[in-house]
């Protein structure tokens, strides 16, 4: 497990000056997203730079950073005039494991160079390059994700958003041929890209991929849904055909459709050559155990099914992506999201349970029951990952991976109905910082949609009465967001208008 | 003013059968829509048929339609073989002019041949002639368009929507792979789709056409708003530029804009060569007159408004629209919309005036106090052209008639906020049958929008807050809608997909 990274500094986190400049001339300029990176990293490691320099302390690599943010981020810089080292010898990056008392093997350099790769091989420590593209976040997500899996990955690159570029969108939205606010949620929205993507106006959150996480629950053998536990296979098979309702608003969105089954348990069914979707056939299990008799899954389950969101997040984005849309399919698995949703709210079942796909009263009730029952086995501050392997679903779990990613890839993730709810509560207990990056695409009429929504202090965009899943509510929402960004970027102002303002 | 329309039957209402098919044999085929035009047609005015043959009675030819629904809509039947002369001959006319105490100048021939052009001509009556794509409700809307205006023909033309199509498409969203009614107002918007077009699935209502018809007003001087008269020539000349709001929410949705100036107050500004958007001079008259001292318009100028909105609906869905959005500018005309809306809903001023772009509360006391005074140079149940000309705007006035002629296209038309509101509570008063054609495209926080959504029992698809006008809220729905059409016309079944029901 990594606890320590460390970094070079030119040409990995700032352009690299000059050879002949004069260090009182240094100012230091960061690549793109590198002060978002090292900001998310420093809420779970421990952060150093060993810089190869011929003239300077780290008191003078402290003041050329001073301003960029990056300086208060690095506990310790070694330099090579101070240690008499430079890489590819390793004295620097031993003294830097020394003042942070980190190991060799929990500790990961970032550089640019060869003389890096060889300082850290011959320290024994991990190492990470930084490519022509200067994407350091990528480098370390890369090297993370080998260490600790994609998830662990994702939550270390997960920051706060940057209130520098929503403050500029704020200030933007007063000056464009409008009244003030006139544009209502629309002005909100744009305001929240901006502060998503680190820029003003953001950029358009198009394409946007919609994934549909597929998985069976062992409760639904309980009596807690009229649908027979096949019709997961079938309906993946529905969606692999380009047949389902997501299907349909999703190429009306000009939004991709993946399915991942990640715990169906029946055979697929194959939908022939051709077909219009993505399957991803990455099944943890064959659905989980039934919740009413036992935990759901495995403590390494959980993290597998994790794993499998938090992945398929950086390839859609990797592959173009710029908005993530949230969807499931499971039969039973409303059961399973109020009882996540009770466990992390401490809000009574009855309260957060409600009749999914359309269940009568005495139904409602055994449901209710059944999931105050399977709440007494855990204690009330059990941590959020016991509580998905206790009462869970491998998609809840693989949402909860998906969200966390996509936040840390520093795009919007589109929150669906209850299912997608329940995973982004998880996703908000293990990573509080997701919370911005999400939109709530509508209002589900499921009791407990509403209060992950109130509990996270989200505001849906569209009510419309939906309670299919699949990601449809979510999807219906991705056109209001991309208007949010484009009014940003395309309306005129006051000025370039020669609109008069209010006199 | 045209009162009476009278018809060829063979060719125009029905496909013509082959001459020698027995008088027993005759299954009579009424061209698309042809139902629906006369069905229209028989709210307003007196319907009768004229038709040669050489073997068949009247009796005989409504033994024929039976079953076809003309039979009922046709007052009067005259056949050439009864009354001894065929067309060109007059004597048909004449005598379905006698039955119906119809006199010519007042009657309109519906025909596809020179010979019944030649009997209308012969028996002084006007004639339209139906070409070769049998749209019959096309050679009656040009035909009355001539004699009485585009507004009272397209009024003559919105007939009830489609209930048999609507039934088709809640029958068949509950074949589809989706728990019943579980896309909600999707669901609902798809039959209302299927109502409107009469045709299940209907088609998408795509591409979108946005007209803004912009005016002045003269209450705009009491010091009702606090912008500056010359922002709604300025905010013309933005649209045509594509710099405003609903330029950039119309390219998102795939939507034209339209700019109507139908009685903008100061001189247009130039906005270049090659400026995206058609701006249309139908300006009927420099702003209205100060409603706060007198009529705002005379009834002419209200019934030339009405025509320059409705002759617009029918030119763009001629050029392919397939959904109308509504919109508009104009200083001031939160207040006119607000003393339309007191006038026709009863209601006190106070609750249904609000702050428009933003006012304070001296400021809206005041609005509120000049509307009622106002108001009361009225009759509470004046008719609706009489609350257009006394206190309502050149745009309101435009806009009921584009409401009405979209209905009458059978194409949805989308409301936007509470001007828009006004117009269509005035286009029902005067059309009743206009309502089911609209869609609610957003809720405006304008309290007499809301009146007049609950007046007319409206739902809003969208509610985000958005006080612009200019068609923006309904331009933001334009999506769903689409979605809502999409789901019915590509949704697998369970039966095709191969998805088990529920057990």
């Amino acid at each position: 497990m990594i606890t320590t990274v460390l970094f070079d500094i030119g040409d990995t986190l700032v352009r690299a000056a000059p050879p002949a400049t004069a260090v009182g001339d240094l100012v230091a300029e960061p690549f793109d997203g590198v002060v978002r990176t090292l900001r998310a990293l420093a809420g779970s490691y421990r952060l150093g730079a060993v810089t190869d320099t011929s003239v300077m302390t780290s008191a003078d690599v402290r003041t050329a950073l001073g301003g960029t943010g990056l300086d208060g981020l690095l506990e310790v810089i070694i330099t090579s005039s101070e240690i008499g080292a430079a890489k590819p010898d390793s004295r620097g990056v031993h003294a830097a494991l020394a003042a942070l008392d980190a190991g060799a093997a929990e500790t990961l350099l970032v550089g640019d160079s060869d003389r890096d790769e060889a300082a850290a091989r011959a320290a024994g420590v991990r190492f990470a390059r930084v490519g022509g593209d200067h994407d350091l976040a990528d480098a370390v997500r890369r090297a993370l994700t080998e260490v600790d899996g994609a998830f662990t990955a994702a939550a270390a690159l997960v920051g706060p958003v940057d209130d520098g570029a929503a403050d500029r969108a704020r200030v933007h939205h007063d000056r464009l041929t409008k009244p003030r606010g006139s544009l209502g949620r629309l002005e909100a929205l744009g305001i929240q890209l901006a502060g998503i993507a680190g820029c003003e106006p953001p950029p358009v959150p198009a394409p946007a991929a919609v994934a549909v996480f597929a998985a069976d629950h062992g409760v639904a053998t309980e009596g807690v849904t009229p649908w027979p536990q096949e019709v997961t296979a079938q309906m993946v098979a529905n969606f692999v055909a380009g047949g389902a309702a997501i299907n349909v608003l999703a190429r009306q969105a000009g939004a991709s459709v993946t399915v991942v089954d990640v715990g169906v348990a029946t055979d697929l069914i194959d939908a022939g050559v051709g077909a219009p979707t993505t399957l991803e056939r990455r099944r943890v299990r064959a659905g989980t155990w039934n919740l009413a008799k036992g935990p759901a899954m495995t403590p390494e389950e959980v993290r597998a099914a994790l794993d499998v969101g938090a992945d398929l997040a950086v390839r859609l984005v990797g592959s173009g992506a710029r908005a993530l849309v949230t969807g499931e399919m499971g039969i039973g698995n409303t059961t399973a999201a109020a009882a996540v949703i009770a466990a992390c709210t401490g809000r009574p079942p009855v309260a957060v349970t409600g009749r999914g796909t359309g269940i009568d009263d005495s139904t409602l009730r055994h449901k209710v029951d059944l999931i105050e029952h399977a709440l007494r086995r855990m204690a009330p501050d059990a941590p959020p990952e016991a509580v998905l392997a206790e009462v869970g679903g491998l998609e809840i779990a693989a949402l909860a991976g998906f969200i966390v990613a996509g936040a840390s890839l520093r795009v919007p993730v589109v929150l669906d109905g209850v299912i997608t709810c329940a995973a982004l509560l998880v996703a908000a207990r293990m990573c509080p910082p997701v919370v911005p990056y999400v939109v709530a695409g509508h209002r589900s009429p499921e009791p407990g949609a509403s209060a992950v929504l109130e509990a996270l202090d989200l505001e849906p965009v569209l009510d419309l009465g939906l309670r299919l899943g699949e990601g449809t509510g979510a999807c219906l929402s991705v056109g209001i967001l991309e208007a949010a960004a484009r009014v940003l970027a395309d309306m005129a102002t006051f000025e370039s208008a020669g609109v008069g303002a209010v006199r």
